[in-house]
């Protein structure tokens, strides 16, 4: 019998390769120092983490993992280090393989719960665990810098460009990977072909005119992905939901945030159906009983956007706003959310294309064309129970005046 | 705003017609009745059980939920309805919904457990649950007959058999889907094709000799996924732990195997945690700290195979065996598992090519070989602890007269 | 044996209908009369004639036919004769079917010759091929009316919208066929979806804004294909010479601009390679050695671009100029080429968002943006021999004065 | 402007390194001196052979060119030289793009002509054309050897195995490319993880059993396409008549059976359609009006298979036996064929399963069930006009003993 290990498909004789199958790039070579570091637990717990959270309540399929993508990412970035000729390119590889490892369950929905409690992010956590004796004992054993990896994850490297910010590794695995599972057409392009055209000089990223459509498509892919998958109106209220049984949970000491990084989708499933000041919501989306939206605002509803964002980022304020407009409204069955997405940013691309020394942004018209849609499917919504709903909707001018009073 | 519900893409005015995006087959139109019975909480728990179980541990691609499959079953009813003229047709697309709903956690990974405490199969459950109140109230409501629903299931309707037995939209859906979620090439088949070449005359099969390639295809197919995914090692390795950790459980009364068709992939696996006599296997399990196997027996080692399938239909028996086994053997370290695959069977083909009135199996030397081929994967498997294994491994004659002295 | 017609991979009992297999919607079913249709000698032609022309200098797999295309048009147009409640379906289809019938050879490079010549347009030749009697009789077999056909090709039956204009089955065919077959990822749209999201009212065209990305991805993915795959320079050259032989065939009375839609491609390589006076030129295309790009003049280095565009309608004038640019700048190796591409309209949409009763192309940001972008890609280019580039490329100011004199 | 030489659609600074896009494999990446070779007339008009002769006739998307398949070899080709160790790695990927370019138009269709009247197959011409000048000076100029081209191309090179033989680039791509563009599905091989999975030792092939599946589905995919495409009944009965059409032309001394190799299809078909001894059976193929099939003989009907492949062999032989039947049968309107396809052979592999060191032929049961299934789909067909089907049928027993006493 010809004895395996688990999860790999081929063992070459002698040298330690071995090869994971991949639904989007087929096999994936994996050697040391990287074997041994998808073997940690650390890592493997992103296999029962969803990519997309709960976009799985709208598509169905999208059930794929954040191991699946980090395993993309750090495909992707082979192509890289065999293109270009820096340092430190087993640093760089690591990076790319953990550059997600400090998330949450459920990927971003966590996320500003996590913020709240803690004031960290998920790149911290990723630094942290990237720190800690598990995956260092490894890094150490190889003669590898630990600086280096984090280096490459917050940019101080050049090349940590190509982990995650525009035209990166993070990217082109994810519009390709969540428009596969998903079954949405607009996620698709030519990542080969993207890296093929890129160069780096001085610290910039350069792309010949030539390949202009390539870059456009990207940056335009990931416009259509967003209100279709990333920021679908449904997902949207799932999650407000979701925060909201997530907070409770952590106020009333049931949980540290801290501890977030250590648990799967399924032990914050479980911990929340334990739970009574949690139940009641889990078990609503669970349903898809779902709250129901009462009215949108639109950017020019606003005074003073700046402030918005300033609320965003403080979760704890946004439950006393919820509260204080459920006491407004006399709302009494369940709660009143207020949803406010993220800034939009689509349109930001700082790749120079060769022949002008310019930056996208500045000469491609679809790319500004990104800044003035940017703000198009952009809404903070009001959330309230179905029963609430005729009563809340007629608040508008009320609700709007509170929130520009805030 | 244009208000939609849950998970729904299109909402065409006055018909109530809403269409799934499926991963597979793009999207699927679902009217009622088949809207509300998919809204119900029995089909949405199949959202949480994975399709191939634990076969993520090698694909790491492979988190399709059974609720993925169930719709892609419904989709391709739809092409059997429009194709053929036979009574009941919405009770015929209610049968391929729900075929599977009866399934345990992890779908077939818990089924002998469920057997050994319920004498029921998966089968079984799902006719429990189309009788009961939450989806009959819905099929009462529409004025369909459940007996017929449950008539197809069981094939006692002809045209059950194109819902599972060789050519149905069972097999076509999840060869197709679990090829396209693995990354394994060899699920590629046209399910189009086929039904569009099949016929059903005096309650059979019949398809045209044209169309044989498009029949032998499947078939191998399925062969060629049985090792490579169906039956990988790796998984067989990890479900036997799975099942012990379950068997506990169960055993100690901690949950009743009934209980099961309530539970989804993740409750089963934070129960196992919560308690000790199933908590050491799933931890390793998680790390992937599996078994190794200590030995092979091929199906001539056995005197008496019938027996064999006595026992490996009995899950008691099984235990007794090992627990047996590792008195023998005096292994400290863990325990000895036995693991006795399905019966292969590759080659059945009862459909009739329509031109020498005979059965595919008959006339196809590539189907026929299926059959002399069939037991070329199949082995029972001896597994013990790594610290275990060269002792394990040198009692092979003595473990083989065991087996077939009970 | 079973008997199959030629092409034909399927035949039901009884009913006369047929599948044929296509590379993008796997089986394509036909019944009569469009199976009459398909097989007259005048449909058979566009087997023969590339739907992208010259494109295959370029990419290497742009091989696909017109004849695939036709028949992929005739696909989806079933889609909208399923959907739809409207008169003279089966007119509809034969119109999807038979829209590109009168093409000449290479498709598109041949039309402003065969304009210099005829005052006719490929859409002109289609209409009297549709009025001649090889299909005509297979029409009035079956009590179809011609007019109508007609009529839909020609808007002005309001759904000859959705055979060709804007969102229709000819430009979700062709970007799908065309992306599929050349490699390039920017044609990856859902026709699936569009399809089921439009709703015609009162002759114009609705979608629900909800599927504003699936408008917008067909905008821009047709945006990209273009510099990408239509107009790249190296086709746009490999025209102009090939244009240029053409010419030269119908000028001097070896064949009249009449027979082309009788003439497949290769008739027309044949005839170019038998008659001396285009036997250089096509020679030179085959060995692709081709003519050099000596300058290009945007859309600002024009006074009159109305005037550029009535010589770009006149091949016979343009023709003039060249001979005029060849004396001028003395050139003595070859001829001097200017090439005025098409007018770019991307952004041209009146498709109405039925939220907002205004069009797409004054709701969506990125619609609006095509239109700043439209003269991005589009350039006049002079070619010349290399021999002569040196010379030829510093005459710039001298050509733009003469060009704008004209 | 960014200049392009034409085709490319990468040029990276200095290095002289370009890509053409593929519809299989994406970006293929091409260096000297196999661009040079590449741009050499010898090979592109390999551009305007089509890989699937007239196969079109039934799959409208069967297209694609000989060039596109010999760069998908070349493609392929480098993973071999990429994974293993061995001289001449320049040759041998020379030889990979090179062993077609013998092909007379139509692919195989024309063999048996060309051999009727010169005793050379397709590889002698390939040889023939490596060694003349137009390639010969650039490997010349490359210091490669030519000998060793040709070394690979025969097997005389251990490693021209993988170029064409059984688990070769040429199988790999062919089947891939050409379920591709006919839509039809069984030709989906993975052979990224075939390739990782083969050794090369003492001038064999190993595979690690593992990997049996992935090496049985290329014998299936072959054998299960051979029916569906390659074997058309009706792509037969096209190529008969084709093959009497040119096997007229050179007859009467119209061309050379020497002068195939710098022909393409275009000028193959203009040439038959010029000439009275082969315009009329080119038409009725253009036409589709095509011959019909009166009877077969299967494999137990003759007492001689080997003197049924001697007659094979030459086309001479089999134009006599034709006109003997014409004359026997009293045929008036037009001709009789007989058709006597290739000796089957799927079941050859010589590939070694590395733990039983046994070839795959013996090891697989599937495998030898192609043995045994080999003859399933093989019978030699006699054909006829319509009008003379009735009466040539009654003949069955008649042209049976004919046949045998030949």
């Amino acid at each position: 019998m010809v004895s395996l290990s688990n999860h790999i498909l081929i063992y070459n004789n002698d040298m330690k390769e071995k090869f994971i199958k991949d639904s989007i790039y087929g096999l994936i070579k994996i050697t040391d120092p990287f074997l041994e570091i998808i073997d940690t637990e650390a890592f493997q717990r992103l296999r029962h983490i969803k990519q997309l959270g709960l976009s799985y309540l709208v598509y169905p399929s999208a059930n794929h993992s954040r191991l699946e993508h980090s395993l993309g990412c750090f495909y992707l970035s082979g192509k890289i280090t065999d293109k270009f000729d820096f340092q430190h390119k087993n640093e760089f590889r690591i990076a790319a393989l953990l550059h997600d490892i400090g998330h949450a369950p459920f990927s971003h929905v966590a996320e500003n719960i996590t913020k709240a409690f803690t004031q960290l992010t998920h790149e911290d956590f990723s630094k942290k665990i990237i720190g800690d004796a598990e995956i260092k004992n490894i890094t150490d054993k190889y003669g590898l810098n630990t600086e280096k990896i984090l280096d490459f994850i917050s940019h101080k490297e050049v090349f940590g460009q190509l982990i995650s910010s525009e035209i990166d590794v993070d990217r082109l695995d994810y519009l390709a990977r969540d428009a596969y599972h998903t079954g949405v057409a607009y996620g698709v392009i030519d990542a080969d072909l993207v890296i093929k055209a890129i160069e780096i000089k001085d610290g910039k990223i350069y792309c010949s005119g030539e390949q202009l459509p390539a870059l456009e498509s990207i940056l335009i892919a990931r416009y259509l992905m967003f209100p279709t998958v990333y920021t679908h109106h449904t997902v949207r209220i799932a999650n407000l939901m979701f925060q909201d049984a997530l907070y409770n949970l952590v106020s009333q000491g049931t949980i540290k945030a801290e501890e977030f990084i250590s648990m799967t989708d399924a032990d914050m499933l479980s911990l929340m159906k334990l739970h009574a000041e949690s139940r009641v919501m889990i078990t609503q989306i669970e349903k898809r009983n779902l709250y129901k939206m009462a009215m949108v605002f639109r950017k020019d509803d606003f005074n003073n956007l700046k402030r918005v964002y300033e609320l965003k980022d403080d979760y704890k304020a946004i439950q006393e706003i919820q509260n204080a407009l459920k006491r407004i409204l006399s709302v009494q069955d369940g709660k009143v959310f207020i949803d406010i997405p993220e800034k939009p940013s689509f349109a930001k691309s700082n790749i120079i294309i060769s022949e002008y020394n310019k930056p996208l942004e500045e000469l491609s018209p679809l790319v500004k064309s990104l800044k003035a849609a940017e703000w198009n499917h952009w809404y903070v919504g009001i959330y309230c129970s179905k029963t609430e709903r005729e009563k809340v909707s007629k608040a508008k001018d009320e609700i709007k005046k509170y929130l520009n009073s805030l």
